[in-house]
Protein backbone atom coordinates (compact mmCIF):
# COMPACT_ATOMS: atom_id res chain seq x y z
CA UNK A 1 0.00 0.00 0.00
CA UNK A 2 1.80 3.38 -0.93
CA UNK A 3 1.45 6.22 1.47
CA UNK A 4 -1.36 8.98 1.09
CA UNK A 5 -1.41 12.24 1.49
CA UNK A 6 -3.75 12.08 4.61
CA UNK A 7 -1.65 9.87 6.50
CA UNK A 8 0.90 13.13 6.94
CA UNK A 9 -1.41 14.81 9.61
CA UNK A 10 -0.86 10.86 11.53
CA UNK A 11 2.52 11.20 11.37
CA UNK A 12 3.27 14.45 13.07
CA UNK A 13 0.82 13.15 15.71
CA UNK A 14 2.94 10.20 15.94
CA UNK A 15 5.55 12.56 16.35
CA UNK A 16 4.36 14.29 19.13
CA UNK A 17 3.03 11.51 21.16
CA UNK A 18 6.40 10.07 21.22
CA UNK A 19 7.85 13.61 22.62
CA UNK A 20 5.27 13.23 25.32
CA UNK A 21 6.16 9.79 26.19
CA UNK A 22 10.23 10.75 26.68
CA UNK A 23 9.17 14.02 28.17
CA UNK A 24 11.06 16.16 25.65
CA UNK A 25 11.35 19.40 26.20
CA UNK A 26 9.63 22.14 24.40
CA UNK A 27 13.35 22.54 22.17
CA UNK A 28 13.44 18.90 21.48
CA UNK A 29 9.69 18.86 20.44
CA UNK A 30 10.01 21.37 18.35
CA UNK A 31 13.39 20.25 16.61
CA UNK A 32 11.82 16.91 15.56
CA UNK A 33 8.90 18.09 14.24
CA UNK A 34 10.74 21.06 12.20
CA UNK A 35 13.00 17.76 10.92
CA UNK A 36 9.97 15.41 10.23
CA UNK A 37 7.66 17.93 8.80
CA UNK A 38 11.24 19.24 6.41
CA UNK A 39 11.88 15.49 5.89
CA UNK A 40 7.45 14.74 5.10
CA UNK A 41 7.43 17.89 2.12
CA UNK A 42 9.68 15.83 0.02
CA UNK A 43 8.27 11.93 1.01
CA UNK A 44 7.95 9.81 -1.91
CA UNK A 45 4.60 8.52 -1.72
CA UNK A 46 5.08 5.39 -3.44
CA UNK A 47 6.76 3.94 -0.34
CA UNK A 48 4.84 2.23 2.40
CA UNK A 49 2.99 3.99 5.38
CA UNK A 50 6.02 2.30 7.86
CA UNK A 51 8.78 3.31 6.30
CA UNK A 52 7.68 6.70 6.54
CA UNK A 53 7.43 6.08 10.22
CA UNK A 54 10.39 4.36 10.60
CA UNK A 55 11.66 8.11 9.82
CA UNK A 56 9.83 9.59 12.47
CA UNK A 57 11.41 7.58 15.11
CA UNK A 58 14.77 7.16 13.24
CA UNK A 59 14.73 11.17 13.54
CA UNK A 60 13.50 11.14 17.23
CA UNK A 61 16.38 8.55 18.02
CA UNK A 62 19.29 10.94 16.79
CA UNK A 63 17.87 13.51 19.21
CA UNK A 64 17.47 10.48 22.02
CA UNK A 65 19.68 8.07 21.56
CA UNK A 66 18.89 4.37 22.91
CA UNK A 67 15.39 5.16 24.32
CA UNK A 68 12.91 2.54 24.12
CA UNK A 69 10.20 5.09 24.14
CA UNK A 70 7.03 3.33 24.92
CA UNK A 71 9.12 0.34 26.92
CA UNK A 72 6.73 1.17 30.10
CA UNK A 73 3.44 0.92 27.85
CA UNK A 74 4.31 -1.98 26.44
CA UNK A 75 5.18 -3.45 29.90
CA UNK A 76 1.49 -2.11 31.56
CA UNK A 77 -0.08 -3.35 28.30
CA UNK A 78 1.67 -6.82 28.39
CA UNK A 79 0.47 -7.08 32.27
CA UNK A 80 -3.03 -5.98 31.23
CA UNK A 81 -3.02 -8.33 28.38
CA UNK A 82 -1.80 -11.16 30.90
CA UNK A 83 -4.49 -9.97 33.72
CA UNK A 84 -7.31 -10.26 31.19
CA UNK A 85 -5.99 -14.05 29.79
CA UNK A 86 -8.03 -16.10 32.87
CA UNK A 87 -11.39 -14.35 31.24
CA UNK A 88 -10.64 -14.33 27.75
CA UNK A 89 -9.44 -18.08 28.00
CA UNK A 90 -13.27 -18.64 29.75
CA UNK A 91 -14.93 -17.38 26.80
CA UNK A 92 -12.98 -18.82 24.08
CA UNK A 93 -13.56 -22.19 25.81
CA UNK A 94 -17.33 -21.62 26.10
CA UNK A 95 -17.88 -20.34 22.47
CA UNK A 96 -19.50 -22.78 20.28
CA UNK A 97 -16.10 -21.99 17.60
CA UNK A 98 -13.17 -21.69 19.76
CA UNK A 99 -10.85 -21.34 17.96
CA UNK A 100 -13.01 -18.54 15.65
CA UNK A 101 -13.44 -17.02 19.23
CA UNK A 102 -9.82 -16.83 19.75
CA UNK A 103 -9.33 -15.16 16.57
CA UNK A 104 -11.41 -12.44 17.50
CA UNK A 105 -9.60 -12.30 20.67
CA UNK A 106 -6.64 -11.92 19.35
CA UNK A 107 -8.04 -9.05 16.92
CA UNK A 108 -9.44 -7.62 19.45
CA UNK A 109 -6.23 -7.20 21.40
CA UNK A 110 -5.33 -5.35 18.13
CA UNK A 111 -7.11 -2.07 19.84
CA UNK A 112 -3.67 -1.73 21.83
CA UNK A 113 -2.22 0.27 19.01
CA UNK A 114 -0.04 3.41 20.85
CA UNK A 115 -0.60 4.85 17.01
CA UNK A 116 -4.08 5.56 16.90
CA UNK A 117 -4.83 6.23 20.75
CA UNK A 118 -3.74 5.26 24.21
CA UNK A 119 -7.13 4.87 25.51
CA UNK A 120 -8.49 1.04 25.80
CA UNK A 121 -9.78 -1.21 27.32
CA UNK A 122 -8.52 -4.91 26.70
CA UNK A 123 -10.85 -6.59 28.38
CA UNK A 124 -13.97 -4.66 27.71
CA UNK A 125 -12.96 -5.13 23.90
CA UNK A 126 -12.02 -8.84 23.93
CA UNK A 127 -15.24 -9.75 25.99
CA UNK A 128 -17.88 -7.91 22.95
CA UNK A 129 -15.70 -9.98 20.56
CA UNK A 130 -17.20 -13.27 20.81
CA UNK A 131 -20.07 -11.34 19.31
CA UNK A 132 -18.53 -8.61 16.75
CA UNK A 133 -19.32 -9.63 12.95
CA UNK A 134 -16.33 -9.67 11.14
CA UNK A 135 -16.52 -7.39 8.48
CA UNK A 136 -14.55 -9.25 5.84
CA UNK A 137 -14.84 -13.15 7.13
CA UNK A 138 -12.55 -15.57 5.04
CA UNK A 139 -12.55 -18.03 8.62
CA UNK A 140 -13.56 -21.03 7.28
CA UNK A 141 -10.55 -20.69 4.34
CA UNK A 142 -8.25 -19.92 7.47
CA UNK A 143 -9.97 -23.25 9.51
CA UNK A 144 -9.03 -25.49 6.20
CA UNK A 145 -5.95 -24.11 5.65
CA UNK A 146 -4.85 -24.39 9.11
CA UNK A 147 -5.96 -28.06 9.41
CA UNK A 148 -4.19 -28.34 6.06
CA UNK A 149 -0.50 -26.97 6.79
CA UNK A 150 2.95 -27.82 7.80
CA UNK A 151 4.55 -24.61 7.79
CA UNK A 152 2.84 -21.11 9.41
CA UNK A 153 4.31 -17.88 10.28
CA UNK A 154 2.57 -15.35 12.38
CA UNK A 155 3.55 -11.72 12.27
CA UNK A 156 3.09 -10.32 15.31
CA UNK A 157 1.94 -6.66 16.08
CA UNK A 158 1.81 -5.12 19.13
CA UNK A 159 2.99 -6.02 22.71
CA UNK A 160 -0.11 -6.61 25.15
CA UNK A 161 -2.05 -7.95 21.69
CA UNK A 162 0.30 -10.86 21.68
CA UNK A 163 -0.66 -12.26 24.63
CA UNK A 164 -4.07 -12.44 22.73
CA UNK A 165 -1.94 -14.18 19.94
CA UNK A 166 -1.01 -16.80 22.01
CA UNK A 167 -4.40 -17.90 23.14
CA UNK A 168 -5.17 -18.06 19.37
CA UNK A 169 -1.90 -20.08 18.40
CA UNK A 170 -2.77 -22.32 21.47
CA UNK A 171 -6.22 -22.87 19.66
CA UNK A 172 -4.41 -23.30 16.32
CA UNK A 173 -1.85 -26.45 17.90
CA UNK A 174 -5.04 -28.08 19.03
CA UNK A 175 -6.54 -28.83 15.40
CA UNK A 176 -2.38 -28.58 13.61
CA UNK A 177 0.76 -30.30 13.69
CA UNK A 178 2.28 -27.53 11.88
CA UNK A 179 5.29 -25.56 12.94
CA UNK A 180 4.75 -22.10 13.81
CA UNK A 181 7.25 -19.19 13.70
CA UNK A 182 6.23 -15.73 15.61
CA UNK A 183 7.79 -13.02 14.53
CA UNK A 184 8.52 -9.82 16.18
CA UNK A 185 10.11 -6.70 15.44
CA UNK A 186 14.29 -7.14 15.76
CA UNK A 187 13.92 -3.21 17.09
CA UNK A 188 11.76 -0.89 19.07
CA UNK A 189 9.06 1.13 16.81
CA UNK A 190 5.87 2.27 18.48
CA UNK A 191 4.90 -0.03 20.87
CA UNK A 192 4.86 -3.01 18.09
CA UNK A 193 6.31 -6.19 20.28
CA UNK A 194 10.07 -7.14 20.68
CA UNK A 195 11.54 -10.23 21.66
CA UNK A 196 11.58 -9.47 25.40
CA UNK A 197 7.91 -8.49 25.27
CA UNK A 198 7.53 -11.94 23.59
CA UNK A 199 8.61 -13.80 26.23
CA UNK A 200 7.24 -11.87 29.03
CA UNK A 201 3.78 -13.24 26.84
CA UNK A 202 5.14 -16.30 27.06
CA UNK A 203 5.01 -16.98 22.95
CA UNK A 204 8.04 -19.23 23.03
CA UNK A 205 6.08 -21.66 25.22
CA UNK A 206 3.70 -22.10 22.26
CA UNK A 207 5.70 -20.88 19.04
CA UNK A 208 9.14 -20.83 17.96
CA UNK A 209 10.29 -16.80 18.50
CA UNK A 210 11.65 -15.31 15.38
CA UNK A 211 12.39 -11.68 14.69
CA UNK A 212 12.21 -9.83 11.71
CA UNK A 213 14.30 -7.22 10.45
CA UNK A 214 11.30 -4.69 10.23
CA UNK A 215 13.36 -1.66 11.69
CA UNK A 216 16.29 -2.57 9.48
CA UNK A 217 15.21 -4.04 5.87
CA UNK A 218 11.88 -2.00 5.36
CA UNK A 219 9.33 -2.70 4.32
CA UNK A 220 8.90 -6.89 4.43
CA UNK A 221 8.76 -6.76 0.80
CA UNK A 222 12.05 -5.21 0.01
CA UNK A 223 13.72 -8.06 1.86
CA UNK A 224 14.11 -10.52 -1.02
CA UNK A 225 15.09 -13.57 1.46
CA UNK A 226 12.05 -12.71 3.49
CA UNK A 227 9.51 -12.66 0.80
CA UNK A 228 10.35 -15.85 -0.31
CA UNK A 229 10.39 -17.30 3.00
CA UNK A 230 6.83 -16.07 3.46
CA UNK A 231 5.63 -17.40 -0.34
CA UNK A 232 6.94 -20.87 0.93
CA UNK A 233 4.63 -20.47 4.01
CA UNK A 234 1.45 -22.58 4.22
CA UNK A 235 -0.88 -19.84 5.62
CA UNK A 236 0.52 -16.89 6.86
CA UNK A 237 -1.61 -15.06 9.98
CA UNK A 238 -0.70 -11.39 9.90
CA UNK A 239 -1.42 -9.06 12.71
CA UNK A 240 -2.13 -5.13 12.38
CA UNK A 241 -2.38 -2.09 10.26
CA UNK A 242 1.79 -1.66 9.97
CA UNK A 243 1.92 -5.38 8.60
CA UNK A 244 -1.24 -5.11 6.47
CA UNK A 245 0.32 -1.82 4.60
CA UNK A 246 3.41 -3.69 3.90
CA UNK A 247 2.23 -7.10 2.73
CA UNK A 248 -1.42 -5.71 1.28
CA UNK A 249 0.24 -6.60 -2.60
CA UNK A 250 2.14 -9.45 -1.42
CA UNK A 251 0.91 -12.66 -3.42
CA UNK A 252 1.33 -14.85 -0.77
CA UNK A 253 -1.15 -16.93 1.52
CA UNK A 254 -2.20 -14.25 3.82
CA UNK A 255 -5.08 -13.98 6.78
CA UNK A 256 -5.23 -9.98 7.68
CA UNK A 257 -6.11 -10.50 11.22
CA UNK A 258 -7.14 -5.99 12.29
CA UNK A 259 -9.40 -3.72 13.29
CA UNK A 260 -9.56 -1.13 11.31
CA UNK A 261 -8.38 2.20 12.61
CA UNK A 262 -7.76 4.97 10.25
CA UNK A 263 -9.81 6.47 6.80
CA UNK A 264 -6.95 5.61 4.91
CA UNK A 265 -7.22 1.79 5.76
CA UNK A 266 -10.87 1.71 5.90
CA UNK A 267 -10.85 3.49 2.38
CA UNK A 268 -8.34 0.97 1.18
CA UNK A 269 -10.10 -2.51 2.38
CA UNK A 270 -13.61 -0.57 1.96
CA UNK A 271 -15.12 -1.63 5.01
CA UNK A 272 -15.74 0.71 8.23
CA UNK A 273 -13.83 1.96 10.82
CA UNK A 274 -13.75 0.23 13.79
CA UNK A 275 -14.80 -2.94 12.41
CA UNK A 276 -12.71 -5.99 12.96
CA UNK A 277 -11.86 -8.34 9.86
CA UNK A 278 -10.16 -11.75 8.08
CA UNK A 279 -9.29 -10.93 4.75
CA UNK A 280 -7.13 -13.36 2.61
CA UNK A 281 -4.75 -11.96 0.85
CA UNK A 282 -5.18 -14.47 -2.15
CA UNK A 283 -8.82 -13.87 -2.37
CA UNK B 1 -2.21 33.54 21.74
CA UNK B 2 1.12 31.80 20.28
CA UNK B 3 0.58 28.76 17.56
CA UNK B 4 1.22 25.11 19.29
CA UNK B 5 3.27 21.96 17.67
CA UNK B 6 -0.76 20.63 18.28
CA UNK B 7 -1.83 22.91 15.77
CA UNK B 8 0.53 21.81 12.94
CA UNK B 9 -1.79 18.41 11.96
CA UNK B 10 -4.76 20.52 12.04
CA UNK B 11 -3.02 22.69 9.33
CA UNK B 12 -2.40 19.86 7.02
CA UNK B 13 -5.91 18.60 7.61
CA UNK B 14 -7.36 22.33 6.51
CA UNK B 15 -5.61 22.21 3.11
CA UNK B 16 -6.54 18.37 2.48
CA UNK B 17 -10.28 19.50 3.36
CA UNK B 18 -9.80 22.95 0.71
CA UNK B 19 -8.49 20.79 -2.02
CA UNK B 20 -11.18 18.31 -1.53
CA UNK B 21 -13.63 21.28 -2.24
CA UNK B 22 -11.81 22.89 -5.28
CA UNK B 23 -12.00 18.97 -6.36
CA UNK B 24 -7.94 19.57 -6.81
CA UNK B 25 -6.31 16.64 -8.68
CA UNK B 26 -3.86 14.56 -7.41
CA UNK B 27 -0.91 16.76 -8.43
CA UNK B 28 -2.60 19.76 -7.46
CA UNK B 29 -3.11 18.38 -4.14
CA UNK B 30 0.73 16.94 -3.74
CA UNK B 31 1.68 20.34 -4.87
CA UNK B 32 0.10 21.96 -2.02
CA UNK B 33 0.74 19.86 0.92
CA UNK B 34 4.38 19.81 0.06
CA UNK B 35 4.49 23.48 0.00
CA UNK B 36 2.35 23.71 2.99
CA UNK B 37 4.85 20.96 4.86
CA UNK B 38 8.07 23.13 3.89
CA UNK B 39 6.35 26.58 5.27
CA UNK B 40 5.26 24.66 8.37
CA UNK B 41 9.15 23.35 8.95
CA UNK B 42 10.06 26.64 9.18
CA UNK B 43 7.01 27.86 11.13
CA UNK B 44 7.19 31.00 13.74
CA UNK B 45 5.50 29.50 16.95
CA UNK B 46 5.44 33.06 18.21
CA UNK B 47 3.04 34.03 15.81
CA UNK B 48 -1.17 33.32 16.22
CA UNK B 49 -2.38 30.30 14.57
CA UNK B 50 -4.83 32.64 12.10
CA UNK B 51 -1.73 33.30 10.41
CA UNK B 52 -0.79 30.30 9.90
CA UNK B 53 -4.12 29.12 8.72
CA UNK B 54 -4.10 32.43 6.20
CA UNK B 55 -0.41 31.24 4.37
CA UNK B 56 -1.90 27.92 4.32
CA UNK B 57 -4.66 29.42 2.23
CA UNK B 58 -2.59 32.50 0.51
CA UNK B 59 -0.67 28.51 -1.07
CA UNK B 60 -3.66 27.61 -2.37
CA UNK B 61 -4.73 30.35 -4.16
CA UNK B 62 -1.60 30.91 -6.07
CA UNK B 63 -2.28 27.40 -7.17
CA UNK B 64 -5.78 27.55 -7.89
CA UNK B 65 -6.78 31.44 -8.24
CA UNK B 66 -9.67 33.78 -7.28
CA UNK B 67 -11.47 30.80 -6.09
CA UNK B 68 -14.18 31.34 -3.09
CA UNK B 69 -13.35 27.62 -1.74
CA UNK B 70 -16.19 27.32 0.53
CA UNK B 71 -18.77 29.49 -1.05
CA UNK B 72 -21.34 26.75 -1.65
CA UNK B 73 -21.33 25.43 1.80
CA UNK B 74 -21.12 28.95 3.07
CA UNK B 75 -24.35 29.31 1.25
CA UNK B 76 -26.12 26.35 2.22
CA UNK B 77 -25.33 27.39 5.59
CA UNK B 78 -26.96 30.34 5.71
CA UNK B 79 -30.04 28.91 4.20
CA UNK B 80 -30.20 26.38 7.22
CA UNK B 81 -29.67 28.87 9.48
CA UNK B 82 -32.45 30.76 8.01
CA UNK B 83 -34.66 27.78 7.77
CA UNK B 84 -33.61 27.36 11.63
CA UNK B 85 -34.48 30.93 12.53
CA UNK B 86 -38.11 30.86 13.28
CA UNK B 87 -37.79 27.72 15.72
CA UNK B 88 -34.68 29.79 17.62
CA UNK B 89 -37.27 32.74 17.63
CA UNK B 90 -39.22 30.75 19.17
CA UNK B 91 -37.55 29.28 21.53
CA UNK B 92 -34.89 32.31 22.23
CA UNK B 93 -39.09 34.30 23.23
CA UNK B 94 -40.36 31.48 25.64
CA UNK B 95 -37.12 31.55 27.50
CA UNK B 96 -37.18 32.87 30.91
CA UNK B 97 -34.04 34.96 30.16
CA UNK B 98 -34.52 35.50 26.04
CA UNK B 99 -31.36 37.85 26.14
CA UNK B 100 -29.14 34.68 27.63
CA UNK B 101 -31.12 32.22 25.24
CA UNK B 102 -30.51 33.99 22.44
CA UNK B 103 -26.40 34.32 23.28
CA UNK B 104 -26.56 30.61 23.62
CA UNK B 105 -27.96 30.16 20.52
CA UNK B 106 -25.57 32.60 18.95
CA UNK B 107 -22.75 30.34 20.54
CA UNK B 108 -24.52 27.29 19.44
CA UNK B 109 -24.07 28.76 15.46
CA UNK B 110 -20.37 28.46 16.14
CA UNK B 111 -20.97 24.20 15.57
CA UNK B 112 -20.92 25.52 11.90
CA UNK B 113 -17.00 25.89 11.15
CA UNK B 114 -15.46 24.24 8.47
CA UNK B 115 -12.30 24.28 9.47
CA UNK B 116 -13.30 21.46 12.29
CA UNK B 117 -15.82 19.19 10.68
CA UNK B 118 -18.17 19.23 8.21
CA UNK B 119 -21.09 17.48 9.74
CA UNK B 120 -23.66 19.83 11.72
CA UNK B 121 -26.92 20.19 13.01
CA UNK B 122 -28.15 23.63 13.85
CA UNK B 123 -31.19 22.89 14.51
CA UNK B 124 -30.52 20.35 16.83
CA UNK B 125 -27.75 22.51 18.39
CA UNK B 126 -29.55 25.43 18.80
CA UNK B 127 -32.71 23.33 20.55
CA UNK B 128 -30.25 22.30 23.15
CA UNK B 129 -28.00 25.15 23.70
CA UNK B 130 -31.31 26.70 26.15
CA UNK B 131 -30.13 23.63 28.50
CA UNK B 132 -26.40 24.21 27.93
CA UNK B 133 -25.04 25.08 30.86
CA UNK B 134 -21.71 27.64 30.43
CA UNK B 135 -18.60 26.45 30.99
CA UNK B 136 -17.47 29.98 31.44
CA UNK B 137 -19.94 31.69 32.28
CA UNK B 138 -19.38 35.91 32.17
CA UNK B 139 -23.22 36.49 31.30
CA UNK B 140 -24.06 38.52 33.92
CA UNK B 141 -21.49 40.93 33.39
CA UNK B 142 -22.23 41.18 29.85
CA UNK B 143 -25.45 41.95 30.45
CA UNK B 144 -24.50 44.70 32.85
CA UNK B 145 -22.53 45.98 30.03
CA UNK B 146 -24.77 46.08 27.37
CA UNK B 147 -27.49 47.82 28.95
CA UNK B 148 -24.54 50.73 29.66
CA UNK B 149 -23.48 50.73 26.89
CA UNK B 150 -23.01 53.35 23.85
CA UNK B 151 -20.93 51.44 20.62
CA UNK B 152 -20.75 47.53 20.28
CA UNK B 153 -18.36 45.99 18.37
CA UNK B 154 -19.41 42.69 17.15
CA UNK B 155 -16.77 40.40 15.43
CA UNK B 156 -18.45 37.83 13.09
CA UNK B 157 -17.19 34.27 12.86
CA UNK B 158 -18.52 32.02 9.94
CA UNK B 159 -21.12 32.02 7.85
CA UNK B 160 -24.26 30.41 8.70
CA UNK B 161 -23.79 31.35 12.28
CA UNK B 162 -24.28 35.20 11.63
CA UNK B 163 -27.86 34.27 11.21
CA UNK B 164 -28.06 33.48 14.88
CA UNK B 165 -25.79 36.37 15.68
CA UNK B 166 -28.34 38.35 13.63
CA UNK B 167 -31.12 37.14 16.46
CA UNK B 168 -28.90 37.99 19.30
CA UNK B 169 -28.04 41.72 18.47
CA UNK B 170 -31.78 41.93 17.88
CA UNK B 171 -32.43 40.86 21.40
CA UNK B 172 -29.29 43.24 22.64
CA UNK B 173 -30.99 46.12 20.69
CA UNK B 174 -34.17 45.35 22.82
CA UNK B 175 -32.22 46.75 25.98
CA UNK B 176 -29.86 49.56 24.69
CA UNK B 177 -29.58 52.39 22.20
CA UNK B 178 -26.15 51.82 21.42
CA UNK B 179 -24.66 51.43 18.28
CA UNK B 180 -23.81 48.24 16.75
CA UNK B 181 -21.07 47.76 14.32
CA UNK B 182 -20.51 44.16 13.17
CA UNK B 183 -17.28 43.18 11.38
CA UNK B 184 -16.96 40.72 8.47
CA UNK B 185 -13.53 39.47 6.71
CA UNK B 186 -13.03 41.83 3.56
CA UNK B 187 -12.11 38.12 1.94
CA UNK B 188 -13.24 34.20 1.66
CA UNK B 189 -10.92 32.57 4.44
CA UNK B 190 -12.53 28.84 5.20
CA UNK B 191 -16.47 29.78 5.70
CA UNK B 192 -15.71 32.34 7.36
CA UNK B 193 -18.77 35.47 6.43
CA UNK B 194 -17.93 38.12 4.42
CA UNK B 195 -19.78 41.13 3.30
CA UNK B 196 -22.32 39.46 1.28
CA UNK B 197 -23.28 36.46 3.92
CA UNK B 198 -24.04 39.28 6.19
CA UNK B 199 -26.38 40.80 4.00
CA UNK B 200 -27.93 37.07 3.20
CA UNK B 201 -28.50 37.00 7.03
CA UNK B 202 -29.86 40.37 6.90
CA UNK B 203 -27.64 42.14 9.53
CA UNK B 204 -27.82 45.19 7.77
CA UNK B 205 -31.17 45.38 8.99
CA UNK B 206 -30.06 45.21 12.81
CA UNK B 207 -26.47 46.90 12.68
CA UNK B 208 -23.93 48.73 10.55
CA UNK B 209 -22.48 45.89 8.96
CA UNK B 210 -18.30 46.63 8.65
CA UNK B 211 -15.57 45.00 6.98
CA UNK B 212 -11.92 43.76 8.86
CA UNK B 213 -8.77 43.25 7.20
CA UNK B 214 -8.56 40.25 8.64
CA UNK B 215 -6.93 38.35 5.53
CA UNK B 216 -4.53 41.20 4.52
CA UNK B 217 -3.43 42.67 8.17
CA UNK B 218 -3.25 39.78 10.18
CA UNK B 219 -3.70 39.40 13.30
CA UNK B 220 -6.33 42.47 14.93
CA UNK B 221 -3.41 43.26 16.89
CA UNK B 222 -0.96 44.30 14.14
CA UNK B 223 -3.24 46.78 12.85
CA UNK B 224 -2.27 49.88 15.53
CA UNK B 225 -6.07 51.63 14.07
CA UNK B 226 -8.29 48.44 14.71
CA UNK B 227 -6.71 47.84 18.16
CA UNK B 228 -7.15 51.89 19.45
CA UNK B 229 -10.88 51.57 17.71
CA UNK B 230 -11.31 47.73 19.96
CA UNK B 231 -9.94 49.39 22.68
CA UNK B 232 -12.39 52.60 22.47
CA UNK B 233 -15.38 50.47 22.23
CA UNK B 234 -17.63 50.00 25.37
CA UNK B 235 -18.58 45.74 24.72
CA UNK B 236 -16.79 43.69 22.20
CA UNK B 237 -18.53 40.39 21.40
CA UNK B 238 -16.14 38.39 19.54
CA UNK B 239 -17.35 35.04 18.09
CA UNK B 240 -15.41 31.73 17.12
CA UNK B 241 -12.21 30.49 17.99
CA UNK B 242 -10.05 32.00 15.52
CA UNK B 243 -10.71 35.71 17.00
CA UNK B 244 -9.81 34.30 20.54
CA UNK B 245 -7.03 33.21 19.40
CA UNK B 246 -6.13 37.20 17.64
CA UNK B 247 -7.35 38.71 20.50
CA UNK B 248 -7.03 36.59 23.66
CA UNK B 249 -4.05 38.74 25.36
CA UNK B 250 -5.89 42.13 24.24
CA UNK B 251 -6.64 44.36 27.27
CA UNK B 252 -10.13 45.78 25.98
CA UNK B 253 -13.54 44.41 27.37
CA UNK B 254 -14.05 41.56 24.95
CA UNK B 255 -16.84 39.05 25.27
CA UNK B 256 -15.62 35.68 23.59
CA UNK B 257 -18.67 33.61 22.47
CA UNK B 258 -17.16 30.29 21.34
CA UNK B 259 -17.82 26.62 21.52
CA UNK B 260 -14.42 25.01 22.53
CA UNK B 261 -13.39 22.92 19.49
CA UNK B 262 -9.93 22.02 19.38
CA UNK B 263 -7.44 20.37 22.26
CA UNK B 264 -5.37 23.39 22.17
CA UNK B 265 -7.91 25.96 22.99
CA UNK B 266 -9.64 23.58 25.78
CA UNK B 267 -5.38 23.84 27.13
CA UNK B 268 -5.27 27.52 26.58
CA UNK B 269 -8.60 28.47 28.26
CA UNK B 270 -8.70 25.36 31.01
CA UNK B 271 -12.12 23.88 29.83
CA UNK B 272 -13.44 20.75 28.19
CA UNK B 273 -13.97 20.03 24.58
CA UNK B 274 -17.37 21.07 22.93
CA UNK B 275 -18.40 23.75 26.11
CA UNK B 276 -20.03 26.71 24.97
CA UNK B 277 -18.10 29.73 26.88
CA UNK B 278 -18.87 33.17 27.23
CA UNK B 279 -15.70 35.00 28.90
CA UNK B 280 -14.41 38.05 29.69
CA UNK B 281 -10.99 39.14 28.67
CA UNK B 282 -10.47 41.58 31.59
CA UNK B 283 -11.26 39.26 34.29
Amino acid sequence: MKTYLECIPCFIKQALNVCEHIDADEKTREKIVRRVLKRLSSIDLDKKPPEFAFYVYNTIEKVSPNIDFYKKIKQKDNLAALEALAKTKEIVEKAKDPLKAAAKAAIAGNIMDFAHHNNYNILETVSRSVDEKLSIDHYAKLLAELKQASRIAYLADNAGEIVLDRLFIEEIRKITQAEVNFFVRNKPIVNDATIEDAEQAGINKVANLKINKIRTTFPFTSNPSFVKFLKDQDVIISKGQANYECLSELKANIFFLLITKCPVITDHIKVKKGTFIIKNNLL
